[in-house]
């Protein structure tokens, strides 16, 4: 095929020269940067050793040149072939086995998973099943599991979804009923893990497919008596360790084709009345004896909230992502506008234009550049936090005696950074879903290629708006958060408003006293664009927006219910709002911390002035954009003038001629090189032209001449004249 | 595989009651809407037949049960085979041929592709080669030509695009030099076609990489003379007529997988001095003699134009297509919302409620479904006005002499119409894109499966934002042609407006007007939700809205300019600024456009006054939701207050209810057939769930036990333990 192509396209002297010339006007130091984001210089070479371990590794497992052409069987073939091999190397450099002495997904191990640049059917063993048995089993089942998993004997998965039940876990079909060893059971007593119903059939669950040979199946426990006491969560094999081969009573498969993260077998489960040992309850919280009687164990408040930190932390690794994923798509698309041109400069049509150079296409890759940077540092921020939280509650747990610490800390300083965490994981998903694709479409017709980068990028991220709390359903947990804060100042709890202090919807507590004092009519003070530009402008009027639109909303449902109507109908009829307010809460925090962070790392000496000031850029730009975006939202209440939104639309101009010479600077800063980019558009050294051409002479479509289905189709129409027009048949 | 499932899931009688219940509720006769749709009864009954001709088909062919399970290189050629028995049925019962005696693409032959619910390699030949050769061909060439592409000897694709050149097409490289006949040349001289670089390489092309064999090439012509005469059409045969082999110096091959559409082979195309007949040139309004000799024949102005409106009609079916799109998505999205159930009703948590009963769930669904029946009218309307136009261009061009008229239709309302087709392609096929994306998203988990339906259809669609027009391009385009008439009101071109007022872009004069005479300060006059719930309300604020943003952005551009600024450089700070008048503009003619086809549909009594109802809600929603969403628009020069900001919410709320009985009943009027729609989750029948199930265990990942890639692999790890940990190793 193909064979008058040059083979070896020729670099393009042009497109390497544009990116070498971006480069040169860089006004900071990229590696300062890159340092900042992998934690340390240390950091960062470790990163690039342990990446070398895959790019160089002799087996050529790792290769993703022909991903994009091949079947979806054969990619989750390769994928479980690639695993093993990891595993193999990991084992001979003795990383992964465990970390600090626990049985702990290994941050190396980690980085390593990232730097294949492919997804693994086994990834959720380490990021949910592991954990789950962590925070739910008590210390023998611990003792027991946690080995055969780093070993990778016990291959688990996390099945609580089911075909017709979601997130609302109570909903859940799928019963675990006692049985006593008089009954039938096995020694010691055993559960019968059933799935009653077509809907209760176990759906979605990551590796339990294919992969995995032990599932941790939520489902309601019934007891030895017969009562059903609600949801837990027993681990059941579904393969036997020997041959892979189904247990007894068990079905599983995968689930079909999905938009995208096809490598991965998301599976089925149907249980027919399944028998696992009584032991095989997660016991951590509850126990069930030998005859079948349940208790509850004795613990403290701070330590049943210690699993549901893991779920926030489970939260703050996504807005981690999505950080990542716009840091990959800003790096395709900014170097790809750097080098494409379009448009004459001139009327001597000699020349045309970077497309970097429109303020549109500013418009749409700056902010998301920016958001990639202010992400990171609010997820950053949001995991020290929960670490913070999570230490404290453990220190509660283990015999702190303070109950009034140990209320604060559970009823309002979780409750504010569940608040935080639920609109950020809303909030950030949905930016970086819709930033990637719309960098897609702003590389144009090539975006649309494989070989480009995104389409695979984008699809698989698609779960992530809709997995751990869908992104229209988080805004009622944070609002259901915030209304606390709002009776607790209107009805002038000092008590709560000084537990609210230590939480990070601080911020609203004074707004919120002004107006509930009949103060609503709040302005904002800039009275010229040079004083808009300032930061704290940004920040009162972020504050000032999200308190608003929360009082109005406590007053509105509030009115409906003394009209009348039912809390549920006057709840739902503020969904829409709701969606609003946590946006808004999202967005304070989101540039507060972004202003804080730089400021910090500056003095922490992590970044030089060059540095500190294309960051303020980059915070300045998001800032703007995101109040321009929203300007309805501050104009609404006159907070805002005609003129002010005015100002906002210039500065947001300002900032894009600010960042323009830094940009490719600052994807470049993200280090993330050509083999994880996996884009044609996006390589560092601007030669995309040939690499375009490449991908496309290794499409399989391409591989005989002429191409497959002419001589078996085509050829009976063009050459056979299948069914030419008689000239009788007339028009049906 | 999944042996203990019940091979015949049972039904859930829950599910298909749900959405029984749902017709019930109905207050409109569904039929009536469809045959409003496909124009009348006769039509709708036409199009069922002809569907049903497929599904019949007795080989099977057309069976799409298998796609999402399929290869790329698989499903391409089994749609060469569709297309090839689609040829031969259609020859069978006469259509096809031609249509009232032209060689066009025949409407039913059209209804029977899209009947096949699937893509076609064979699709841009009738909708892009064979216009083309009817536009530019002259009579002899059309003569020659025509009759082989209707009987698909000549398959034909549109080579315009190249690699490193889009939409700019004064910049492509590909050369068509003339070639004398004492030169080397054939008798009567030739055109030699030569891809100079690589970066003139032809990209893109649908029909171009491996089905066709003849492309309809855009080239640089250079003359007998040396002379380059800018760029025209050269009709090359790619393959031979005999074995679909390459013809000499051509190579050309697939480009590729991409995001979607994959069942076509977009192309490329190296042509290494390819020698082709003179007569090749298409040679409508440009002639070259046999001594190379370039000469453009006189032409009308009128004559000229004509072309063009094929290019806009083109934006026209886009548009349409738009409503299709979200005709299929609200399908898929409002049935299933309607069978799907989360959250309890109340505390004794027996019953779930319906997703579609919560507020935002309508709020994303509805005002969706609206825009799909919005953009229908437009569509049509457009498309008629389109046809009227052409028409009087072509009344013009055979002879009428009124050169007067001829001014007024060339520059004038050609303009028009084409600032409503640019803005009107530009948004309603983002509105399109982004709203499916939305609408998966709102059916959760399962909108993530390919067997949802939404995958594939997504993905494909996603070209539509980029092709004929990248949507961030287009609104320049429109204000380009918006400010001419700015500047003939400012100017006071009296002539210049009575012709302005035959255009779509009438409305903005009187405003405008206005503004040039000082009144900056017009208000809404509604001074209460209920004056506030009335079309001519919105119709006001929408026209408003465009004409201000318009006026704005003439002034900055003058005043820019006038304090010295460079024009590119003023034109190039106001582009962020076009997109949004753009916006503004359809949203005017959209918005005007569904409230008068309404009426007028009634009028003409092919709707009942309880289909007219329905429909006027969904124009209220559809006004009221576009104003909500840019609410800052409105805001900002105070022509709204925050009263009327809080009526419009309010009344976006009363709208949802109105619909939300009528929302199954009014997506059952699409009359999309199962077979079409491809969906486990918008079943007719509301049977969802075994759907789902029946689709998931045929994916070839299921077909053994255990699955792929267990025994070459992940037993090694299991069971052989791959590179055990020995005590030996030391952390690298």
């Amino acid at each position: 095929m193909a064979k008058n192509l040059p083979t070896n396209c020729p670099s393009s002297e042009k497109t390497i020269k544009d990116l070498l010339q971006e480069r040169s006007k860089a006004t900071f130091n990229p590696l300062k940067i890159t340092n900042l984001l992998d934690g340390s210089q240390e950091a960062t070479i470790r990163r690039q050793h342990l990446e070398s371990l895959i790019t160089k590794d002799p087996t050529g497992i790792f290769s993703n040149d022909e991903n994009m052409y091949m079947h979806r069987t054969d990619r989750h073939v390769r994928s479980l072939a690639k695993h093993v091999r990891l595993m193999e190397l990991c084992r001979s450099i003795g990383i992964g086995k465990e970390y600090n002495g626990e049985i702990v997904l290994d941050p190396d191990f980690h980085i390593l998973i990232e730097a294949l640049a492919d997804d693994l059917p086994t990834y959720l063993h380490w990021v949910m099943f592991v954990p789950n048995i962590r925070s739910l089993g008590d210390e023998e089942q611990q003792a027991k599991w946690l080995p055969l998993c780093r070993d990778w004997k016990m291959i688990g998965c996390y099945a609580q979804t089911e075909l017709g039940h979601g997130s609302n876990v109570r909903a859940l079909e799928t019963t675990a009923t006692f049985l006593k060893e008089e009954d039938g059971g096995d020694p010691g007593g055993s559960w019968i893990v059933h799935s009653p119903t077509l809907t209760s059939i176990k759906f979605w669950p990551g590796t339990l497919g294919r992969t995995g040979n032990h599932a941790m199946v939520i489902a309601r426990l019934i007891d030895g008596q017969g009562v059903d006491r609600g949801v837990h969560n027993f681990l059941v094999q579904t393969r036997s360790y020997k041959d892979h081969t189904l247990m007894k009573g068990v079905t599983c498969g995968d689930i079909g084709p999905k938009i995208g993260y096809n490598v991965m077998d998301n599976g089925f489960a149907k249980f027919d009345q399944v028998k696992i040992p009584r032991r095989n309850m997660a016991m951590r919280f509850a126990v069930v004896d030998e005859q079948g009687n349940y208790s509850k164990k004795t613990v403290s408040e701070a330590t049943s909230k210690i699993s549901y930190i893991t779920m926030m932390q489970v939260r703050a690794m996504i807005v981690r992502n999505s950080s990542k994923v716009l840091r990959m798509g800003s790096t395709m698309a900014i170097r790809y506008s750097a080098v494409r041109r379009q448009g004459f400069k001139d009327k001597h049509m000699k020349e045309e234009n970077q497309i970097l150079d429109y303020k549109q296409q500013q418009h749409r890759l700056f902010p998301l550049l920016a958001a990639s940077y202010c992400f990171f540092f609010t997820a950053k921020k949001l995991s020290e936090n929960l670490k913070a939280i999570e230490e404290r509650l453990y220190s509660l747990s283990n015999g702190d005696s303070n109950v009034n610490a140990e209320e604060i800390i559970t009823k309002i300083e979780v409750g504010g950074i569940h608040a935080s965490t639920s609109a950020l994981k809303s909030f950030c998903t949905t930016v970086a879903a819709d930033g990637i694709e719309d960098m897609r479409k702003a590389c144009g017709g090539h975006g649309f290629l494989q070989a480009s980068g995104f389409p695979e990028m984008i699809c698989s991220y698609l779960q992530n708006p809709t997995v751990e709390g869908d992104n229209q359903m988080l805004p009622m947990q944070v609002v259901k958060v915030l209304l606390k804060l709002v009776n607790d100042v209107k009805s002038g709890n000092t008590k709560n408003l000084e537990d609210w202090r230590k939480t990070d919807a601080k911020y609203l507590i004074e707004p919120l006293k002004e107006m509930v004092n009949g103060n609503t009519s709040t302005k904002c003070n800039a009275s010229s664009k040079e004083e808009m530009m300032d930061a704290s402008v940004f920040h009162n009027a972020y504050q000032h927006r999200a308190a608003r639109l929360l009082f109005e909303v406590s007053n509105k449902i509030e009115q409906d219910v003394k009209n009348g109507q039912k809390f549920e109908d006057a709840w739902n009829a503020s969904l829409i709002q709701m969606g609003r307010i946590s946006k808004a809460h999202c967005a304070y925090l989101l540039f507060d911390n972004f202003v804080q962070c730089i400021k910090e790392e500056s003095e922490k000496g992590n970044v030089s002035p060059a540095e500190e000031s294309v960051l303020n850029h980059l915070a300045m730009l998001y800032g703007s954009y995101w109040i321009e975006k929203e300007i309805g939202d501050f104009l609404e209440d006159k907070y805002f003038t005609s003129e002010h939104a005015a100002y906002i639309r210039s500065l947001v101009l300002e900032m894009m001629d600010k960042i323009r010479p830094n940009a490719v600077a600052l994807v470049d800063a993200f280090d993330i090189s050509d083999f994880r980019l996996k884009s044609a558009l996006g390589k560092y050294d601007g030669d995309v032209y040939p690499a375009i051409v490449e991908a496309a002479k290794r499409d399989p479509l391409n591989a005989s001449e002429p191409g497959p289905g002419y001589k078996e189709h085509l050829k009976d129409l063009i050459v056979g004249g299948v069914g030419v027009y008689s000239g009788t048949v007339s028009r049906l």
